[in-house]
């Protein structure tokens, strides 16, 4: 496929902002400045490797606006310019370079087992060794991954994407356009048992569900359970990394972002907008409001009312703790000076 | 299916104290508070949201005994009383409204390629595309889902449920009434290597296996390692969370309670009735006495021998821990504070 | 299988620095000295259980070569002396007692589905299940354990073994005598979102590839994504332990060890010879450079440009993290002193 900085303007015209230069240059592929080559189309929000580029040949390129009337811009090579550079990258390369997981899926694998009462819709795609159990329904342009589960009474909406190795549990809803990576779990039993008085632990049958809502991306390797009674529930375009553990009747709100292993116990309501770094916990039945960023490594084991960025745990607000952080390594030194005070006060510390 | 609190009281009068009011209203699910109708039976162990299940028409419930008198409890419901509210729920639920994984599961699929030399006791269920390899013994009422796949020499005793795309490893004994989730890997080999002069790895063979005894639950996504020669063992009634890594040699004694992305290094020995927050971290060769509870986020990198609740890294007892991390964000303010001490005394910093 | 310790002597000489006592004595297997007898042959870097071993019976050591002269060695049994226990240990074990999976594998199972255009070369294996995508090359002895799925334009070099339930997705390169453990996904989409003006998230689609040089293990349960545009790569004789996430565009160098839950973010750069301890993070795009050691739990949140030893959050060289660690519990103690030096010299602490 050749292609002109024209033919991607023309598809995003509300992202591109202008263009420069020979709109002539032609390209085959999306690169990055250290691959790019005379085929390429590189995407960039500041300069730092646009001299490598220049210098593998690269002559197409997607920049920052505010590059616009940059002097190391060369005159030989065609330049398109957008306030957001990597949603054009997104944009860009999922209309002309998509590269989802498909598994060369065409229709339904002879040895998919599909339980007579399961509804499959036009245009779905199930790989082979696939089970499909009773009351599923598949809706139009669904694909399903070799060697995935799907339990019983689940419906996923159009247009998402299961990979393989997936274990759909009884009763999840899965939106539209979602997409879940390989080796997650979804809808099994939750992690909730009561205890005799002999410290025995008896299991609690989980009866809710987990539901979906559209656009949403589950990572590979997840676990998600149902809830005890009532949902656990993943937003609308909220995107969840691998190694990532949604515990039962955890409500998450839409357009959240979460980083890889993240992880939350039973219970806990989390607002719309919700960003946070890898490896964060949150604690159970505790809620976060809308618009919180979270730093990695974090623990939330309080509520949080207040919008804003915070990091450590305990969670502290995120310039407090970087203050707070710096003066780990002073402690020893902290320890120092109280003795050397106490020294100096001729106080005893058997006093204090 | 129609109960009646009568029907409940019934199948466990251990459990229930006494029952009030009418005792002829029936229900046929069990529901939270905030789902509840007139079809609803609902457990609490407080008042707090049973003025919501009155309003949505709920008319039963079970309750914790103190609440017996409470002035809150409208007379056209009917009531069960019990110590225990939540144990009451584990027996009624199991008892009545059963929702354990079974994947429509009926006999043995005809896709399962099982070995010659496998052993496959009465009321076996095999699912579709699993494979059972020589000199596995599956004993009576053993359940395995779609496209498990278990290696060699593996006994699983009576009851036990093995989710689909799970893998057992050679060598595995695993108990009576056992659950193991979806996409979990247990005896496979442990991460054990040797190291050469120039830094290069080998691998240590590990030719131990996994033991879990009876009655374990093992959650979705976790890694249970075999021991290099003799085994890693998960003690009766224990029960470990999702996304889990139990290395090799680790020894785990009876009732446990492990909360999700529980880890331990090689060796380890945990003793009885521990119990671990989300995300603990338990370093190899150490060993932790009966009887201790351990907060999230906890890393244990010192054997503990004296019961008790722990939580933090470096762990402290859990009291001492509270007060140390609630002194963390004053970090900053006890740095002023010296640095106004010293020059109150007229000493230089540089003098410490 | 009777084994003599001349036979272990004589396949490893170099490793072996001299016998004592009778050199006849034979057995059959390798033990712990806890689960020795008389047929055992038992490695020991230390005397600290050889008396449980002579009395359970056991008559063949391999001993560190520091205890040669010990006292404790009885007459009656034989003796094999090295300077490296765990690497003779690692060496024997791997020749005469190998314990690697091999689900039984003998040939390609009828039931794999291979797409015609993929290329299997001699002395390949393909467990039951598996499915094998267009242009996937199996180069000379490499086994594919059951349920095992391999995308498109994926080589796996010569003596490679991929345990069952894997995914590998397209365009992964996989170098000589690797190991792949069960449920783990390598070469998935990166986790990679542009963001609109409302706060909606695009995925970008990654166009390259994951890149695992010859001898590197990867646990189980581990995810490792492919890059952006690139590469993802694991360096030769790398070994990541179980349930590990390697983000996109991750760059790992050669013999690097990483214990259980590693965690990177995208585009971290890590040296050779690194070695970690268990639930290590990396955060995105920092590097870390040749020969470093980093304690257990440690996040590493700016780059490392010395070599040496480091642990904590915030990461510190080791021994000023543990005497700050260290310091942790005495913070409420700090605070009260802190309290009387003001009291002390009559200031009030609203002064400061």
């Amino acid at each position: 496929m050749h292609l002109t900085l024209t033919d991607i303007q023309k598809a995003n015209p509300e992202l591109y902002l202008g263009s420069l230069h020979s709109q002539t240059v032609s390209f085959e592929r999306l690169s990055s400045p250290q691959m790019a080559n005379s085929k390429s189309l590189v995407f960039l929000s500041d300069l730092g490797d646009i001299k490598l580029a220049f210098e593998r040949g690269c002559r197409a390129f997607v920049l920052a606006s505010k590059l616009k009337e940059h002097s190391d811009l060369q005159k030989d090579a065609g330049y398109l310019f957008t306030n957001n550079v990597t949603l054009a990258l997104a944009r860009t390369s999922q209309k002309f370079f998509p590269d989802h997981f498909n598994m060369y899926l065409e229709g339904i694998d002879s040895t998919a087992v599909i339980h007579p009462s399961a509804q499959i819709d036009e245009n779905v795609s199930i790989g082979a060794y696939v089970s499909i159990g009773p009351r599923v329904h598949l809706k139009k342009n669904v694909s399903i991954g070799s060697n995935t589960v799907l339990e019983s009474d689940i419906v996923v909406e159009t247009d998402t994407a299961i990979e393989p190795l997936v274990f759909i549990g009884r009763r999840t809803q899965i939106g539209k356009a979602c997409t879940i990576k390989s080796n997650t779990s979804i809808g099994g039993i939750g992690f909730g048992f009561a205890h005799d008085e002999k410290g025995h632990h008896y299991q609690i049958p989980q009866s809710g569900k987990v539901i979906l809502e559209d656009r949403v991306h589950i990572g590979a390797g997840c676990t998600i359970d149902r809830a005890t009674f009532d949902e656990t529930r993943i937003g609308e375009g909220t995107k969840i990394d691998n190694l990532s553990h949604i515990a039962h009747n955890t409500i998450i709100g839409k357009n959240g972002l979460f980083a890889g292993k993240f992880a939350t116990a039973g219970s806990a309501v989390i607002g719309d907008n919700v960003v946070c770094g890898g490896r964060v916990t949150v604690t159970d039945h505790i809620s976060i409001c809308d618009n919180v960023q979270i730093g990695g490594l974090s623990g939330v084991s309080n509520s949080i009312t207040k919008s804003g960025a915070y990091a450590g745990y305990p969670l502290l607000p995120i310039k407090l703790h970087l203050r707070a952080a710096a003066s780990i390594s002073a402690l020893p030194q902290i320890r120092r000076d109280i003795t050397k005070l106490f020294s100096k006060l001729g106080l005893s510390r058997e006093d204090s």
